[in-house]
């Protein structure tokens, strides 16, 4: 049953090691809807929209990836309806890859609203408190119907620390995995649509060693590692990088879910990750916040209130090409959807333009004394600190 | 005084009358920014941004023209701080025309937070509740700080149909419009802003006579039919363009403020109103609803749930080149930006589109042919079918 025994000429979906600097990689991850340059940040269309961008405006920025979830889409519009719709791509009108979330992550968020047993998971929707099941098959069933060209198994991502809960979670995780590729080979379409496995294992390197086992013996198109960004530090989740990553094929893409400031960026290149995703561009924009290469900027501070200065010198975004500090502390503290949009293309084209030269040093062999320079310059607020920012 | 003294060679101004269908005018209006074919609709952007537009958004509709509001700018960021910036052009980076208008009508709208007298108007303003006086002096002052291409006289809009209320504001905005005039020639730069008068007088033939008569005598580069859409009827409306325009020279541009729904804009035209602003596309696209060449549609309602239409069949806007009614509607209801900014686009684009077929018929003479079949096709909704869809 495991995909690796496909006959190469049925391959649509096939990732390319290109170049190594390092541990850090440069690669091509072919899918039906276009090749994916990695390593790749996917920004975060929770609802079917990236936040405050068209489709061409994510075209224009170049972007290759974004991401959907597949619990917010389930409840609104619902899957069935986007199915009807002619799939994703076709719905929001983005002809380049799709990447959906299994779900998990959001329900086994949802706190007091849900209840978890080994077959699934039971919880109210937050948009209307009605009762609703995801199992690791309707999981994938509703990622059939959202037709996105890389889905993720069901999993169950537990907090970090407690070696007994991420044991727990990992037995599960594996199981679900099983059902989810069966459900996949069953009911899907591997040609169309590539499944992930995601390993678990906290901050326990043997754990995530024997979840990596159990996967790639499973064998999956590509390998997300789960259960970071969810509590630990930064030096933690580096630690667990470094030791987790060697251990996947090499000719597989590898996920890091959830991340993507820009020094979390580098040093996760730095140790082999081919792809991020992450809501934090789109969020701070929406926030008020600028993200660039020294570090973040508070466009709602006074300091900005005569600043003819762009959001940072040099950047090519449409932005900083024409709009203020000024201005665009003008439309933050005015709550103007053109600063939500202005920010946003520019916090995404920064964490693109960062990945396309991460994807150059890495063909020129220079990503270590690129990363080394782009961390020097770059001060992350207190919330980033927690790890020094080094490789 | 009269701007009508000046040497031909030294205006920057100057309204090109070049065809005419029936009473309805094509023209061009000359401004330091840049040529503005008429008839025209300025899609309004208050705080120095037409909701959820780019600048480059705006120039691919097509947009000549955008109004911005001065009571809104003066408050926040100030008018003297989008001087320091250079002027709105520079700060919201336009570099077409723009119109302000003169704080008058907010200001007057405040009702409990505002006092009148003959000198000017005291106010609270509506962020803070901190104390504030315009008088006719202030608002061109903070139009010159704001360097629009057209400013506009600080007047008084009364309720049209009580005869002793318009009969005094008629008095105030005609004292008015001499110190705005007296002040734009002191303190301002007739090359670089041309200063418009606007006719009151309510639903009274004599009042508004007796006002173009006045504005007139006094001489300003365009004129303003104010005091419309304030509460009296479509048939009122209508009915006072009809014997208020001609009285106007032929050679000005004729601005009807705060208009703008498709059926205003061909009844205007027909009129021969030159210039049209209104909030109406923008705003409906925020209340999650388009205008359509056929009537409104509100994409809250469940019959767009599964529909693949786009909102209008043989639109070319990006909207309907790319977008589904059915995906519109789930932006909507998701309360997505996404969702106000392709309706917006849609709104503005069919608004646009409208003037210029209507510029096209006029310059075949073809106008009023053209205007029927538009009325007839048109069902507006019950709020602005108080007069009946016809010329």
């Amino acid at each position: 049953m495991s995909l690796c025994a496909e006959q190469p000429k049925k391959r649509m979906f096939k990732f390319e090691l290109q170049a190594q600097s390092g541990r850090a990689r440069a690669g091509i991850f072919h899918t039906p809807h276009g090749a994916i340059p990695t390593p790749v940040f996917a920004p975060v269309g929770t609802q079917a929209t990236v936040k405050a961008m068209s489709p061409r405006d994510l075209a224009e920025l170049g972007a290759s990836l974004i991401l959907a979830n597949t619990y917010h889409l389930y409840l609104r519009p619902g899957d069935a309806l986007i199915a009807r719709r002619g799939g994703l791509h076709r719905f929001m009108a983005w002809q380049r890859p799709i990447l959906t979330d299994s779900g998990g992550f959001q329900v086994f968020s949802l706190d007091a609203l849900r209840r978890i047993d080994d077959e699934g998971v039971t919880f109210r929707s937050h948009l209307d408190g009605s009762l609703h099941r995801f199992t690791p098959e309707k999981s994938i069933q509703i990622q059939h119907n959202l037709g996105a060209d890389v889905i993720m198994c069901f999993d169950e991502c537990p907090k970090p620390h407690n070696r007994e809960a991420v044991r727990a979670a990992c037995d599960r995780t594996h199981a679900w995995a099983r059902r989810c590729l069966a459900e996949h080979l069953r009911s899907g379409d591997p040609d169309r649509q590539a499944l992930f496995g995601i390993v678990q294992g906290g901050i326990f390197p043997d754990l995530r060693a024997e979840s990596v086992r159990f996967l790639t013996d499973l064998g999956f198109v590509g390998y997300a590692v789960g259960g970071l960004a969810v509590g630990e530090s930064k030096a933690e989740m580096l630690a667990t990088l470094d030791y987790t990553l060697p251990l996947l094929p090499a000719d597989r893409p590898r996920y890091l879910m959830g991340v993507g400031s820009p020094e979390d960026l580098v040093n996760g290149v730095a140790r082999g990750v081919d792809i991020f995703d992450c809501v934090l561009p789109t969020r701070m924009a929406r926030h008020g916040a600028a993200l660039t290469r020294r570090g973040r900027l508070n466009l709602r501070n006074l300091e900005h209130a005569e600043d003819d200065a762009p959001l940072e010198a040099g950047c090519a975004c449409y932005t900083c090409a024409h709009f203020s500090r000024a201005y665009l502390r003008h439309l933050v503290k005015s709550d103007e959807l053109l600063g939500h949009h202005l920010l946003t293309l520019h916090n995404l084209h920064l964490l693109l333009t960062l990945m396309r030269e991460m994807r150059a040093a890495i063909f020129e062999g220079t990503f270590e004394a690129y990363a080394t320079q782009f961390l020097a310059a770059y001060r992350p607020t207190h919330k980033e600190a927690s790890a020094p920012p080094s490789l």
